[in-house]
């Protein structure tokens, strides 16, 4: 259960309008890697945990988090908003060029009536697809640590795509959370490790013993770039706390050309069963 | 450029049909952590990477081995799909259940004709944005290894739901991939962090006396959970290089709740401006 | 900005597992008139609200709300996967049917091992699309008293699609909620009104006089069912305050068939300009 | 069954070409709430009724008659895509300014040669899912008043974003017609109620009996904002035709923090069930 | 625009209902090749026509034929879901399986109680992306055949999937009316190319002297399968009307590996540039 | 099973960057007609195909081939994107006016760093629904033939947008080989039909004495276009190799209007059962 304040925990002011930064903005609030993501996927993460302590509680807390990072997104855009142009002349009587009219989304006006939504900046709606919660803390854990380095990957660059400094005092906000949270996650594998809760390969569980050695330590090598092999993935020892080495191959086919049998003759695929074309084309040929 | 052969990289033969999973089987050929996902965005990732040389060279390779287990599956799907029972009634005269009947795919007959498709269990279309290529390896690195732990965690889930051997040794063969690559991943990010390329926090680049210190090393708890900060995350040194230290404090509000200036009156938001309605109810009360 | 508290607004713990109703909630939780929805549907209509005051501290207290509603569904959904039949075989040893193994969503398994996600029964991602916050409160609290309606009817047919008592629990205290929220979205649509805020058609601000009188209060006759004019919509006064009288016509034509002009020809569309094909044609004709 | 004629219901001419406009019109041919949306949802909801007479036949009247403005709302970007520029230079010799050209959709050029299409003004194509037609006509009624709502709302703000006569003559019409759309569904509302076939909550045949009380008529403040309950919606008399009072409460929990039983071990969540990471590791601490 | 009668144009009435098979003919309603494709296709197509007369005329006749098979399918569809199960136990007392009961929709009952929708036989919506309307006639006719092609097969397909005679009277209609628009659209790609309006290749407007020819008349292999240029498509004279021949070569490489400027700094790509990590760590060695 | 060179098939290096062209080339490499889009189709299509030999063998190579086509658009659109503006006021030191910097994609900046990816021109991510592989030789070659004509068209109109002698070079490459292919597939379809395996109708497998022959021959003409019924669909000799003969009639009711049963109550729709509502009211008179 949630509580809400009117307080923001930080301030989301920009020092003037700018519709054309508006739309850019959407990515990091309705974009895959967005605030919209990270908010949902750690509380839906936390919830499905079926590990009662320390991981499900950190998990709830950062959602719950999360979620006052896409209220300050969300304000941010409303007040960028203010003054969008309607109609391309009035764009000389503002800040925003003719550059930045064109760059402005339609349907913050014509849908919003001049406020933020939960798309990207190219108009996408946000996805439900793009939360992951495995059940599987590891494999989980480390999209965390990705989500939180692309958002702080993008929000960085749109900290390069404006001189407001107040948009530039929020972005600075979220990219130091941004890069706490790099860490938290980066911690809490090595904690789920250190706690024995799963390894590498992921899941540990899995019986090591089912699979085919000969292809669980071996960079197979399909191309040919000359310096494919030469990196850590290819030299020196597993990963997985076992004695192997890794090695590098060319890649090799391991198996015959499928033949698949003939489809079911009520589907209406090619060939029809019996041939009958081919049977009926015989025929002809011998009249 | 590719080149392509008839022969397998590894067999996909299954013992007898089973619609199915064939059904389950399309998650991981055409789902989010996908074959279709890992081959396209390891293409994707190579070709846009602007650092020549054995990153670039590597992720051309395993693209490529990639585009093979794409093959394998939609075999092994098609072999699946042989006999699929067109009606209910159908179902007693096979090793299919009713229960399995209730499963099938029926675009598997309907719409492809006894054929695999790139759509994953439930019928969602795969998506080209499953694909991210960020143009920063770092951060692109732990993506790959996150869909290579969610995707061995898939095909082990899968190895429970079949007693059919054939399946099952294709399946073995898919997780002993799976269970390499996931140490490719994690030996790359090694090396580029040994190469001096990046670090942790990702971008390393942007300029760290930018953020404010105070966000950057605290786990903010917003819900009640007691061990939330029981964890490597709010304890001992940060994970970035610097000497700070990682500690935890409750979530706080640091600005004011926002007003919002009233919109465009073009637009006929409420208030409508100058406010009207109030105004006329005034009016009207003074009557 | 939030915070979290473990406990739950209501409980959610049906009496057993059963995987085909699991599936079935999802649409509630996942779906276009699910939880989701509401919740963010509100909250943004909360933040982006330019006006101060009770509407706006309604809406971000409601939204609020409704995140609760979206942590008791997926509790309830997480406890019905438990034991979740992983092979079509295994069902005859527990309350599940076959039938029941066949409505079961495979990726509650392969996906989220045992639990929720944000997706509808069919399996189709949630969408920020969903969410409307168009700026003007008159159309948008009608489209939130929609939801409550839609709402409520999915829950209450859900209602009749189980025995379990726990769950039926659970949606008791959802269908009171949502009947709450009928009535308070249609108070808030009767103050808006008296507020003199907005009114009949909406947008109201919308000056009257340029509008076709002839358009505005007729309904127009497509089809030939016999009783399509006998309503209240065909007879009486209007419903916009006005002393306009409705009544019915048969739908008629007002202007000429449209002949567009031939298209650029460097988009090569049919015709080519000019029309060299006929005109070569006709050339070849004389030959 | 339908025919059609090559008249139009009402002229779609506009003065002059206007890429950015026409890419603008698309909101309201194939957005969330333009005329494809009305068109087939008022058809579906005509077919699918099971009730015959006036409301069946007055939903087919109005669904065929919105396939008219579809048809309209098509010419009218046509018209206004003739000359596209299909380059920034061209730009400068017609009256779209650069601002115009960046806002233009090339898919209209690329795709569609000079032509309309399905899809809405950032590109993202209509859906089926736009269509709701539940069965019951109270709910789906109260829907189609909001899409004429919010369809009024988007072509009033699309009449101030233009300046060609052509383009707002053939605005004013479709904004007239949905004024009197909207009265036209809160008639429909009306007679509903008035013939006793459904009534508020929606659907009032779920038995009232059923609900907690202490739920149905109680405003849960679960944000600080400090008027929201100042309003119609927290106050007097129930809406439900009951005599229960309106009233407002703090949201609390009522019930306990939700504990998950460990997952299915084949599924291999966190955690490993036995506690194997745990136990191995506090076997190694006694080492 | 468009007038509608009641009536229907062929008969739509099950022997009984069948709620796994009305979940089947979804697919031809709301599926990539269904009625809602053809029908909104063929409208778009004539609408955008900037060539008056036949081909614009046939184009608007047939749209309009189409809806009325949208109209067919609902219909279809409302009366196979009477009596849809519930529950699984409900399932025994009708000639509904088990199997069929784990095919059906959940969404027919939750969402539509009981009604068709527009979405296909997995879930999908129906999406405006199905429809192309090029602008050039010859692509998009070829376009329509491939439809009623795929159309037919999918219905044929059907047609084998129940025992039912009313339906399977409907489905005769259908595929007598797919079995008519194939030759339909084939008659009209002959007139058009005897019309000299366009030919092989499409558009045949582009300057054949501006194509490289040896690789207009060259199939290249880049794969190992012995027979691949056994067919007419490497033997024999070119069909586009010019003297040219067709024959085979295998694929080759005609440019260098490509090697892409370092990018934007401001972006945060990998390498950072200069290239500051490797030189820092030059540094490092030299300590 | 594949393997990669780095070498391209044919060169992509446009003589200078422009931002917007990147953008707009997304169109043919992640659109629906696009290169992803032909080549996993072909793949597909060929993996699946049931009937060894050449039609298998062509496949899988041209698909091969396709592959290249999507490195080679990708490198090109890379290059384009050097020197993406970031900011508006940028745009005024490149080639790149106002209006370009419009037109440019954010997400080329934000998510990909200067890189492309797999959407197309407006964003819209390429989507495994764009592949058809339906079982059906004849039907899908139809499909492929289309592809070709919109890939052409397309990459046609591109070729006139842009004055960049590198870009143009490329898209004549590609404009001849969708030359080339176009021929192919309707080279394919002439050897289907001859070798006996499909004809019209597709399939012509489905007993042709199962149709109502009145609905086989004739155009149903459903508008009032003079000339809809002017062409060859509606004279002449049947193309299905039948004695038949193509006519035409006005489209004509064949089934009186349908009448539905009342719902399930326990779906709650409208109306209820027994008719509660109207009998209440009745009462009501009474009283």
């Amino acid at each position: 259960m949630f509580t809400h304040t009117h307080a923001l925990q930080y301030e989301a002011k920009p020092d003037g309008p700018d519709a054309n930064y508006a739309r850019r903005l959407q990515e990091v609030l309705g974009g895959q890697w967005g605030e919209m993501t990270v908010a949902t996927q750690y509380l839906l993460q936390g919830w499905n945990c079926r590990l009662p302590g320390k991981y499900k509680d950190m998990l709830l807390a950062i959602g719950t988090e999360e979620l006052a990072h896409v209220e300050i997104l969300v304000t941010l855009i409303d007040r960028l908003l203010d003054h969008q142009p309607l109609k391309p002349d009035s764009a000389d009587h503002s800040k925003e060029s003719a550059a930045a009219y064109g760059q402005s989304n339609p349907q913050h006006a014509i849908v919003n009536g001049g406020g933020a939504y939960l798309r990207d900046s190219m108009g996408l709606p946000w996805s439900g697809g793009y939360v992951t919660a495995s059940g599987n803390l590891m494999a989980d854990f480390h999209y965390n640590a990705t989500a939180e380095m692309q958002g702080r990957l993008q929000v960085s660059r749109l900290y390069n795509m404006t001189d407001d400094k107040g948009v530039k005092d929020t972005l600075r906000f979220l990219i130091a959370r941004d890069h706490y949270h790099q860490m938290q996650w980066l911690a809490a594998i090595e904690e789920l490790t250190s706690d024995g809760l799963d390894g590498i390969p992921v899941p540990a569980a899995f019986p090591m013993d089912e699979e085919p050695p000969e292809f669980a330590y071996t960079f197979l090598d399909a191309s040919d770039g000359a310096e494919a092999a030469n990196g850590r993935w290819a030299n020196g020892p597993a990963l997985d706390g076992t004695d192997n080495t890794l090695s590098a191959a060319p890649i090799a086919a391991h198996a015959d050309a499928p033949v698949l049998p003939p489809g079911d003759p009520r589907l209406y695929g090619t060939p029809p069963v019996p041939m009958q074309g081919l049977l009926q084309k015989a025929k002809d040929a011998l009249k």
